[in-house]
């Protein structure tokens, strides 16, 4: 196993790795930006180094910074958590070049995932379903509206590298789609550094529900079933579940083996997610993989007993999986519900100082934290403070305790997003399992600002 | 199902209870004493009723008050949870007098299973292994000689009505038990108004390991396998675990059958517990019957996954168990820690002013909680604040998550037992299952004060 494990991540994924670094017996090291001075991951680290300003190019996401650390550490490993360096295949590349592992699939897995023209054109190769739609880079608009006209509208256009929703579109008709086109490549272009853009057929209403999958470097993959990431405001994930109330056992067994499948065409190893559209007669399609550990990752934690972030260290430590697919038997029903510092009504961030934090507690109740009782929320990250994970024997029990979680949670100081929560949770639609894409829009349309 | 419960008592159970009752879509009435006035449990209940002042005599066991809350409130049934009212017999009879559902089961099965001689005979009459000993009251000291001689030194003089190791002592000659007899008889004379006496074979190094049991009201009884308690001071559990680290799963299976034929044999209804004592060799005989919830009760919820409480509450609303023995599948490891506030080497309460409260988060681990931040602890009950539950894959997951746990636990304004609790998770002893009722005195005397 590793003696040392660099985390390049803040906030409650360092302290979710940390934590189960500890459990382990490996030492580990923290970073930090001039702005976290005070974070909580900082003390529990076993070392903590300073890498600069608040900005994340000054700190998290430079990659020399974090590669220094690691020499000047002596550390054997680096967790990038998600977000920030997680799905960089040039840093995991630096990584390799360095004899130091990183965690996470080999950089060209990383890179080939990283394009969704690529990682679409593997999985057709595979015998995944994806998204009916037009696999490579479109020239111009009129490239595009051709290409639109032929799969039929509405169609949705995207950005290759695209992600969290930007340079993402959908578009009606061949007038839109020429509106659309230049205003997003360019945004494409300015984010990140690739102005390629594709169009796919839009799926009206769909379900996000995405799969985990655990590989080893020995060939051996298995599933851990579904997540249900469908509660959504602005293409980001405000809640999500375990399992689906949505799927029958058929789909779920057939979507789980195209996981499967998928890692093995491509060579995958480690934690990873394969993400699917569903559609209202449970067709599913390939969205996106993703090559790093979900933000999400606590429900299947919850429901199949499993440590995800001990699994990534073992997989990575070059350790075969000691459980197979049979072994995988979920139980229970598990709900996260990501608290934002942000309005809940304009989804702005709220920075701030907290001057009161109250976590839920009681059964089934697991609060993963990145923040403490005198925290400074500032505005230079990701504003989401903490995740609250409820369990029960079942969904309704699941959302009971997530109803009264949400009443016992107390912050001040800050706006958090709880009051939309709750009203989520409260939602008889929700309680139904009426989970698409479109919840907040369609059901809490005049309670949020869009 | 119930309108409206009363629980009658306060603290982390009664948080506990009121969480559940919540879920069920049940109204709650709480009640407290003047030194109560500002416990959590008060502001979760939908009522709150003061019933005087802070001896329990005034309060919390004054049954006639607590009977008139039920009245005046209009709740339909009591929950006492554990100590308290929650095994007094005439209490029962009351509320059955008084067309109030009592939770647990009916008066007379209190009664008995509150004598320590009845409860004795009655399982031995069912094929329960008791400790062999002698199962009538005693005259006087000689004719306690006497009988002690013939089942050998050295032997556990015990009082009928005990509990809490109240009129209980060790005597390994006659000598010691002439000494002895007349002080605890009259302990338990004023304690528990009831003399009677007996006596039990001494077992050396016992382990104590008890079986949950649900008995609904039509015959069906199930056990929800057992609990490990060994851990004690001074006859009262600190740390509590499930599955025992030291049972095979022969004795396990044994050990449940037995119970359950004991709940069968005297007509049990609801949730009950039967605790037994296991010798080296893994023999196990009947120690005593607990006719109500458990404070440990939360490790056999966090490896089945059941709520007892609301099993508690569907049995006594004449619901049948939905489950059969088939359907108990425990899974993972799961550790409690009775967190108390108390000088941690000499054991002595220590009441104030909660000036700061940090409670563990992350994976794996609960906190049932009966204080908030800004609490007083008063010298007027017991000391117990908060549980720590973890739970983990194994025994040594749910060990190390126990013990990161109680690294991040922050208390002050007050003394906790937390660092004999931490003394207690380091020991290589406790890692390696060897888990005795002498654990304390056995590895870390010295560290505490007899």
């Amino acid at each position: 196993m590793f003696q040392k494990v660099l985390i390049a991540n803040r906030g409650e994924i360092a302290v979710r790795i940390i934590r189960t670094c500890q459990m382990l017996g490996i030492q580990t090291v923290a970073i930090y930006s001039e702005a976290d001075a005070d974070a909580p991951h900082i003390k529990m680290a076993d070392e903590a180094y300073l890498l600069g300003g608040p900005r994340v190019v000054e700190s998290y996401l430079h990659a020399d910074k974090v590669l220094d650390v690691a020499r000047k550490s002596g550390a054997d490993v680096i967790h990038p958590g998600y977000g920030f360096l997680s799905e960089n295949s040039s840093f995991a590349e630096q990584c390799e070049a360095e004899g130091l592992v990183f965690i996470g699939p080999s950089s060209d897995v990383i890179a080939r995932m990283g394009s969704k023209i690529e990682s679409r054109k593997a999985m057709q190769a595979a015998g995944v379903p994806v998204v009916p739609g037009i696999a490579h880079s479109l020239a111009d608009e009129e490239v595009a509206v051709q290409a639109a006209e032929e799969i039929g509208f509405p169609v949705m256009l995207k950005a290759s590298a695209g992600g969290g929703g930007i340079g993402m579109q959908i578009v009606r008709n061949a007038d839109e789609l020429r509106k659309a086109f230049a205003g997003n490549q360019k945004r494409a272009a300015s984010f990140f550094g690739d102005s390629a853009m594709y169009i796919e057929k839009y799926i009206e209403n769909p379900r996000h529900i995405e799969i985990q999958i655990l590989a080893d470097k020995f060939g051996n993959v298995i599933h851990l079933w579904e997540r249900e990431c469908s509660i959504q405001r602005r293409h980001q994930k405000v809640l999500e579940e375990a399992p689906s109330p949505f799927l029958d056992d058929e789909t779920r067994k057939k979507m789980g083996e195209a996981a499967v499948r998928a890692a093995r065409a491509i060579g995958y190893s480690n934690a990873g997610t394969v993400e699917f559209l569903v559609d209202r007669n449970k067709n599913f399609y390939f969205l996106e993989m993703n090559t790093r550990l979900q933000v999400e990752h606590p429900v299947t934690e919850e429901i199949t007993g499993l440590d995800l972030v001990a699994e990534q260290l073992k997989m990575a430590a070059d350790y075969s999986l000691t459980m197979s697919q049979s072994d995988i038997n979920p139980r229970g029903h598990a709900i996260e519900a990501r608290i934002y510092a942000e309005d809940p009504m304009t989804f702005f961030p709220s920075p701030g100082n907290i001057t009161k934090l109250v976590f839920p507690d009681g059964p089934g109740v697991r609060n993963d934290v990145g923040v403490h009782h005198e925290s400074t929320v500032t505005p230079f990250y990701d504003p989401m403070i903490a995740k609250l994970i409820v369990k029960g024997k079942d969904r309704d029990e699941a959302i009971n305790r997530l109803q009264n979680a949400l009443s016992a949670y107390e912050v001040e100081g800050i706006k958090t997003n709880i009051p939309l929560l709750r009203k989520i949770a409260d939602h008889p639609a929700f309680q139904q399992g009426e989970t698409t894409t479109n919840f907040i829009e369609q059901y809490l349309q005049g309670e949020t600002a869009k």
